[in-house]
């Protein structure tokens, strides 16, 4: 075994060992509780202190990053794992020096994004972050039809209500942005009153978009209650078939055939075997 | 073959072809971006062009509806299909010409609608409407329920509270406005408090609606629901056992009485087959 | 037979006669529409033709209801169901004259109530009502938890926050409500951000408040849920052992058994049979 | 039996008799009343009164609560419940004598939680509330994900925000505060809006935390709901087992094993058994 095989050796016990897991969560969240100190307003001293943490936080997540691509064997593979190429990102950035006083708040934000480090630390909220990504091209359609509803409607208000109220239905984004305010009924009527002061009718236009909307929208979550029930029963039904060894109905049959031949074999025999028995 | 015949052929591969199907989906999303574009105030120029792009879209469309008429073997049927008489009956529509002002709002919504089309096209969007459409009768008595509700809560509103604020209570259509109002919970205690100020007990009013609306809501909601569930379970059941050709209880049943039948069949054999061998 | 009897007969068959039925679900809606008509302001002609449709229709209700009671056979059957009592109730008040004038409002709220002989019409409409009487009881514990953490809250606020809005918080029934209005999300802001001028740590009365109730409230939903999908399960298993007489594992058991017993059967009589043939 | 075992029996008698259970939950309902009476301004005598009523109550708490502490044989047990130990807890602190003017409030307080004896004290209830607790968690992730959520934007707004409105950005706590608002749809574009004003982008902000909390919430929802039917068809799956005897694919397996056994026998009888009996 050579050296740098020996040293990857390490690199991996490391990677695996509890107390370093450990710290690394650590150290994500009290960059979360620094980045969260910082919108308080502090004194000159503690500000300062805040900053070296932050180095030294930046300068963790760098050696951290470093022995998890170290310990991989191979490693064009470390980039195929999304989670790693996030990791690597978020670290890259943090580490750009920022001096220009216009940068100072995007410098700041970076930082916010690596607290989203706990999701690719901790397994639990990865799967939950997966189950979010899977759903989504199920829910493709849905979306696409919940958005040429808000497209039609948008059109329509911006076409008819724009010179009510520009602020509102002022061009087709504008509308869709106050469309989605009314699906959130959050002061619906107010809009209603509005342009109902100019066209009666116009409660049609809105009480219309909430029912195509709110049917959109339950489409969409049955659709993913079913799924996951399925996933569910489907994980249920395999649990016990397997764990329990649970007899099925294909086992039943299995039997069953078995029986049969059992009793023709006999059939077979009396006629044959005794007699040759008897000869 | 005879010429026109051999023409119908070449259309039906046309209507079927990939490339004309993906230039009626881009043609359909250019005229969706061009209603956009409308909505917002536009220079001379590029508003003259989107003009001249509009009758290029309407004469595409004339043309696309006519080869999938011509590509139609059975003219009638070609009618009888919702979703073509619905695209008839837009490109239709929007041939015909408006020089009257007054009617440039309607040639305008008009052209809105031919978003629409992109649901006509998509099959996936298709089956999204039709199950609305499906769902529709059996909902009718919930819904009937929750209008009955809406009706004599409106009446007793309109009688009670007419005289304190015509604008929401002033007669029975606009106090059903109120109360979708009330239901959405927008602002309703604005409405409460004020009646509250005249009929210090009318919260009860308000809450026992809100409890009969979302009970009937929730049936409502419930019921599309239990049944999205069964024709799941009934399409997973039949995919099981058509594909996995898993067995049923029928088939061991089945085979049980062929088990049956065996042994029967052996038990009048050994009291006349041995007997006939022996004699 | 006697001539009261074929009376009754003749009633009989009147009563679930087609044309009736339409009748009178005919002159229910009349008389909804006429109710709704009287919140409109109407020319005094109007007026007055509306007031006799209003006494045709007190009549028609009288003599329909006599002729379904003269129908029963059993008299005191009669107002064991209690739609009929409740019709009986609707239609007796309906006939109290009412001259004075502080009666006015009564007496239009009593016609508002004619419109509910709807739901006791049609079956359908009965069957949902019965679902919200039947589910009641079942939902009476989650329905006194969700009363419990209401009224601690409102003792909580109305003894803490009472001296600070008296309008929101002044006795326990007004915070009651002012809760209440919380929980649908209404403008609760303004409540908190009132209290919390005076306690900065108020949001955990309001966020612990929600948290609880959402959590009951759920516990509400899914129980319903729950139960509506137990009942369609039941209903479906029991309908396809019924109408598709298919076997269940139970007629399996059965025939095994049979067959058992004849295999036991047959091993017996090789025993005793063929000896008894050979003495 | 030594006279302190006859006491013992006579406290364990004492404690299921159903008088005294009825009487309990009336003392404890008498409290709940007492500590909504107090909220409404009373004349001096009733005053007076109720704080009379008030000590008796407190005074048969105890009495209750030693009766129950003397029928537990076991008295380490007692405090294993963490029913009992909340019942303890919720009288002791009553106990203490409050003269000071500055505590006034919290006696009241503590008065006020006396209420919650009474989920103590219902078994149904109790049930509710362990069902609350047992649910946690397994909600854990979800709700970690949902703080991580609240906090990445949380900070993200406080920095980006803070200078257009302290009140609602000043610090990343506040910000949180505002983020729930926005989570509740409670005038969530009155602070859009504001923002929308500096920065006209930041609709993004919003509609995306809309979006990530929808998910997280559904997500939970979700959980729960596949959670209790899990359960409850385990439930029921047990009791049709255990109830009814109905026969398993596994009884089965059983019987067909049996049958083969069977058949076996006889296949090797008539190979010895028939010789024998010849010979």
């Amino acid at each position: 075994m050579t050296d740098t095989a020996k040293l990857q050796q390490q690199f991996i016990r490391l990677r695996s060992n509890k107390v370093f897991e450990l710290t690394v969560v650590f150290v994500i969240i009290s960059s979360a509780l620094l980045v969260g100190a910082k919108t308080y307003e502090l004194p000159e001293g503690v500000a300062l202190l805040l900053g070296w943490m932050d180095h030294l936080i930046t300068a963790f997540f760098v050696v951290e990053l470093t022995i998890r691509f170290l310990a991989e064997e191979n490693k064009k593979r470390f980039f195929h794992n999304p989670w790693n190429l996030f990791d690597t990102l978020i670290v890259t950035v943090s580490l750009v020096p920022i001096n220009n006083s216009d940068m100072a708040l995007v410098a700041r934000l970076v930082r916010v994004f690596r607290v989203l480090r706990m999701v690719s630390v901790i397994p639990e909220l990865r799967l939950l972050i997966n189950a979010l990504i899977k759903a989504m091209p199920q829910l493709g359609y849905v979306l696409l039809l919940m958005f040429i509803i808000f497209y039609i409607y948008a059109a329509v208000g911006s076409t008819v209500f724009g010179h009510i109220n520009p602020n509102l239905w002022g061009d087709i984004s504008i509308s869709m942005l106050t469309l989605f305010r009314v699906m959130t009924f959050e002061d619906w009527t107010d809009v209603m009153y509005e342009t109902m002061a100019v066209y009666p009718l116009s409660w049609g236009f809105y009480l219309s978009f909430i029912f195509f909307t709110a049917f959109a929208f339950l489409n969409m979550v049955i659709g993913i209650v079913v799924n996951v029930m399925d996933d569910e029963h489907e994980k249920i039904r395999k649990q016990k078939a397997e764990a329990n060894h649970e007899p099925t109905i294909a086992d039943l049959q299995q039997q069953i055939a078995e029986l049969k031949e059992l009793l023709v074999e006999q059939q077979r025999k009396p006629e044959v075997g005794p007699d040759e028995q008897r000869s």
